[in-house]
């Protein structure tokens, strides 16, 4: 199940042939039109849209889709969740995730126009997991029942602010307006055959910026999720940026930063791609 | 003009005679229960709400106001924000706020009962600036214009989590459930004479835990709201926890941490008291 929001409203989407279903005329008003509030209604969502056919909706532009996720309640970030990016920044794994919010306001669609602040300005393609269900203290046995779906991240940083003064300032550095692209869907984990191992990139026009797998993060959705909620509550439609495999523009030499004009385009199997034109 | 939650509807409150006027029922509906929604609409609410008088309102418990700000879409935390604090911690004053998150699932209300997750607990007794009015880049001569009210708040902190790893995770250490105390009702700015000094303090029983003045900022108010919103925007019903003035547990010397069955009483001039039960 893919789930969108089209021009600021929930739909049901079919990819393969551009066509989506309006949830609240489909549902007959059962469900409202704003994609944020169905988080709080998962399960008896997900429960009416298993015998919609979206395929059978309108046809629709995929340019109009904007976050799936609009105004999420919490959003956590981890910092050095990948074995190869810890390696490349030359820094030692964690032993607990490294956790920084991304602030809400920076949530954007994905076909979105960003502006640069600088020329320090970074990419960092991520797995963003969305939850469906509050739960404190929720075992890593269970955690998957707590996943909505996932979806594609941008986890966009300045690196001058993020690393200003002491300790480093991650929350700001990656809270610029634009800095949190995601969609293009919301992909409901049983989509997935292997949902622990999807290759994950990020690309500029013919440069490869970024190759990996989510097989390589140090604590798989299921860990976060237990380690995260361990300590704070989640709610329904938080979202969880799981960190970035190596290729960022910070620890290359010499060092790439993002300029204006390219468009970033950050992938994830089974999910599709965010396309980000930086202004 | 005082604003409450009681038993989760927005209030207009006179705390003097403990009168309220339900601003649902009293709007004819013009404005929604739902405290956290005013927000959205302060300006408006603002204008009709000046020709109210909460004294011939309904008599009231205060043991039934909850947050006045119950789900904030963004929460701002300030390390190291007064003086006196920075020095008995031994480190040099910002160059630019240190900013962290209140994950906002921490909120709770005036009089709860908070658990404590270890004896490595620390109290905070915080000013907390409420959002009324969105904005990006805010000049800090404007910043008072975007200004709700403000609150009282207690920034709980658990020490050992805030400090493990590198970066330290204030973010996750100070995002417990219940770590957010906040009330006990938002005072609009025009009731203070002068918003910049107030009288601030902490105790427990009769001990004195904190005594201070918001004159002490390193950032006044405006101008953490300019450099905040410099780089992220800010949303109507955000909350910023602008930092503590000196006493804290962890620095005293032997460490003094809260313990349960402790009741925390935190005060600031013209706004009121949270009195805090620690289970």
């Amino acid at each position: 199940m893919r789930i969108g929001n089209l021009g600021g409203r929930l739909v049901l989407v079919d990819p393969d042939s551009e066509h989506a279903t309006d949830v609240e005329r489909a549902s007959d008003g059962r469900f409202g039109a704003h994609p944020q509030a169905v988080f709080e209604r998962w399960a008896e969502f997900v429960q009416w849209a298993a015998d919609v056919d979206p395929s059978a909706g309108e046809p629709f532009d995929p340019a109009r889709l904007g976050p799936p996720v609009p105004r999420p309640p919490q959003v956590f970030g981890i910092g050095l969740n990948y074995r190869d990016h810890a390696e490349e920044a030359g820094l030692e794994l964690p032993e607990e995730p490294m956790v920084f919010t991304k602030f809400p306001s920076s949530v954007t669609g994905p076909y979105a126009e960003v502006r640069l602040p600088s020329d320090r300005c970074d990419y960092e393609v991520e797995l963003v997991v969305v939850i469906g269900q509050e739960g404190h203290a929720i075992s890593a046995d269970r955690a998957w029942d707590h996943v909505a779906g996932l979806t594609v991240g941008q986890d966009l940083s300045e690196r001058a602010v993020q690393f200003r003064g002491k300790p480093p300032q991650f929350s700001m550095g990656k809270s610029y307006p634009g800095f949190s692209p995601v969609g293009p869907v919301l992909v409901t984990p049983e989509e997935f055959a292997d949902r622990d191992r999807l290759a994950i990139g990020c690309s500029s026009g013919e440069e490869v910026l970024q190759d990996g797998t989510t097989a390589d993060m140090v604590f798989p959705v299921a860990d976060l999720i237990a380690r995260l909620s361990a300590i704070v509550r989640l709610l329904p439609g938080d979202l969880i940026f799981t960190g970035t495999p190596a290729g960022v523009g910070a620890v290359r030499k010499p060092r790439r930063y993002l300029s204006r004009g390219e468009v970033i385009v950050s992938t994830i199997e089974g999910i599709g791609q965010l396309r980000t034109t930086l202004g």
